[in-house]
């Protein structure tokens, strides 16, 4: 049997579809973000990255790498074995306790990665309750999909962010039954944001449990990077928050923090938690120091804010069709994956500007987008040097401008 | 709703099983391996940690302390995105054509754990592959089996090494079904090998395909540190190798190595891989000259065999039941899971030993056990202390003795 074959057919669809991804081979320069050297097929380039999650660059915070340094030092590169199996390590010890701390909660979970947190997170707590009902979110996250799915248990999909179809299914389900809601706090491809309290409303009123993802918040929004569910007074009212250490924080992993009871369950119960390596002792303690300095410096958090509106601004000022986000998130309209993987050549290889293309699965098909990500250190230059590079590209691909763009999308 | 009750009642479950696990909150000291400090309820204490999956203590190899070190100071702490998102950094590329030569295969891909390498890439190489059955040993890891579950195609297990079950039911699959045989090279828990090249023998024979976890291998058997696929001659046989960052190697994460066009795909396809963030830069330094010293250092490997034996011939010479194994890992059987943790709390307590207990579901009811990890740098005087303990701690709790316990077991 000719199995290559079959792995070589399926890379052919992706060509087919123009859907096949080729990843930039990027070396991030600490202390220069967003500079970064390009090792493009023709040698080494200097680029400037517009599409990072490292959002606040505090993977470059010199007390960020200091932590990591220091405990490299001092107690070695990994942590030597799963949390039950001498994998516990002080520092992560301490990472949970500051995690719970963040988000007001009895208790907090880390796990190898946010994907991890939310595949074995969701699935776990839904098993231990027994009959129980997932009411997901339609935009959710691959990683909660696949949480939801490997729970085996009955699911409902609501509408995105649509309360009135939330209720709806709320009203469906047999009152004794539990209740899972599980949605994301600020969904990252489109930059907009859940109702959180009036999630939290009807969960009360049909007694059911809540499940947030903020892994693209936490750290951003909020007087401590607690997330939107802290800028919306709505912390307490969440029962389970689901982060990432791996974006605003700089490093790598994921976390749920909640009740004492239940985050000592998943402890207990979750495959994906149980059987795997803990996150090595200086990710943990780099974790912590940007996750502290976060908690009490609110000058990152207001320079992006201010990046991200002057970059907005400044793409629709020039007509470019800049997709409606109430966040840091700035997607900008192709509508094509062909064209999309197009301007994104042409960024990087004329314009050195890294915009990855994001197409299908990652979002629908027919809203294929370039989406901007600016940090507090993205300056005035470099926004005029991204507009001027982005009205090129359109100029030459004949791409929609502002007005055609989003009529096309709402359409 | 007490939404509370469903884990309040699941840990009582485990409680009344005393399967309920406590994590010991350590801190690894680089370079005084295996000593480490314990941070005890009465305060911090000097411990020998004797359980440890860092097998060869690369972790504190100052080499690949430098790594993480000189890489964390000059690209940061995260990669900051996915591989796809701005997260493919220079270092993980260059770790995985590290890896794709250490196991002579075209190419290799790197997650952010060997669980999820498993699970995202088992289920992804099987679903690629229309209408294929998985034959699947009997004792593989859980990642494995999750791994499997996920690809939603038909399983049969075969008896755990037994070549002629896996005939029996290769005979039964119809032949112009793809067919995947997954299996481990060494599994943890026994210390047993796998008959690898029977095993390649008989997919040679019913055309199937061959994936081989090499978790526990790598790093530490066959002549560049290859596994024991490579100390069979059998790397270029087995169609997919799939390895760890975390155990001899010091780091974290996994990843798989085989033909181009395989890889390719998994990398396209797998959601586990796509929608997760990259390893850290510093993480993949580190793991690549932990790597290059293992391929052209035999030194750490015979010592580890060395006290390895020491160690054996000590615990049997105390007629300790040390459960048989051809490997670096020394099961000892204690049978029963209450006096398992009490055994390891009394080593922890009285004689500053740390080996965590081993209970259901890590290995099956009746065979719970002490499973003890000699690396390079546990001493004469350490495996002394080490016999002198547990036999202290047998005879205190009136623990099984060799012939009796082996007899028990085998009945």
């Amino acid at each position: 049997m000719n199995y290559d074959s079959y792995f070589l057919h399926a890379l052919a669809q992706l060509r087919d579809e123009r859907r096949y991804r080729v990843f930039a081979d990027l070396e991030r320069i600490a202390g220069r973000y967003p500079r970064a050297i390009w090792h493009s097929p023709a040698g080494p380039r200097s680029v400037v990255i517009w599409c990072s999650n490292d959002y606040l660059a505090m993977g470059q915070h010199p007390k960020v790498i200091g932590a990591m340094v220091e405990t490299a030092i001092r107690m070695g590169t990994g942590a030597g074995g799963t949390r039950n199996i001498a994998g516990t390590s002080h520092p992560l010890v301490e990472l949970e306790r500051e995690l719970a701390d963040l988000h007001g909660k009895e208790a907090a979970l880390v796990f190898t990665s946010g994907y991890v947190s939310n595949q074995t997170g969701i699935a776990t707590i839904a098993r231990l309750m027994t009959g129980c009902t997932i009411l997901s979110d339609a935009l959710n996250h691959n990683s909660m999909i696949e949480g939801v799915r490997q729970s085996g248990t009955e699911k409902h999909i609501w509408r995105h962010n649509d309360l009135g179809h939330l209720e709806e299914l709320l009203k469906q389900v047999e009152p004794q039954r539990p209740k899972l809601i599980v949605f994301e706090s600020l969904y990252s491809m489109d930059g907009d944001v859940a109702p959180i309290n009036g999630i939290c409303d009807l969960a009360k009123r049909y007694d059911a449990m809540t499940y947030c993802d903020e892994v693209h918040a936490v750290g951003l929004y909020g007087s401590r990077g607690g997330g939107i569910t802290e800028r919306a007074g709505a912390a307490h009212r969440v029962d389970v928050i689901e982060g990432t250490l791996a974006k605003a924080f700089g490093c790598l992993g994921g976390y749920i923090a909640g009740d004492a009871a239940l985050i000592d369950a998943v402890r207990s119960y979750a495959p994906g938690f149980i059987f795997t390596t803990a996150l090595p002792p200086p990710i943990c303690a780099a974790a912590t120091t940007a996750i502290r300095h976060l908690k009490s410096s609110n000058g990152e958090r207001e320079q992006h804010q201010r990046r991200v509106a002057r970059t907005k601004a400044v793409l629709r000022a020039a007509e470019l069709p800049v997709m409606p986000s109430e966040t840091h998130i700035i997607p900008v309209l192709v509508g094509d994956p062909e064209y999309c993987k197009e301007a994104s050549d042409l960024l990087l290889t004329e314009h050195g500007i890294y915009i990855q293309p994001i197409n299908y699965p990652t979002v629908p098909r027919g809203t294929e987008r370039l989406r901007i990500t600016p940090s507090p250190h993205h300056d005035d230059d470099m926004i005029e040097a991204l507009a001027t590079a982005l009205i090129d590209v359109w100029d030459r691909l004949d791409l929609p401008r502002e007005d055609r763009a989003l009529a096309q999308m709402s359409a």
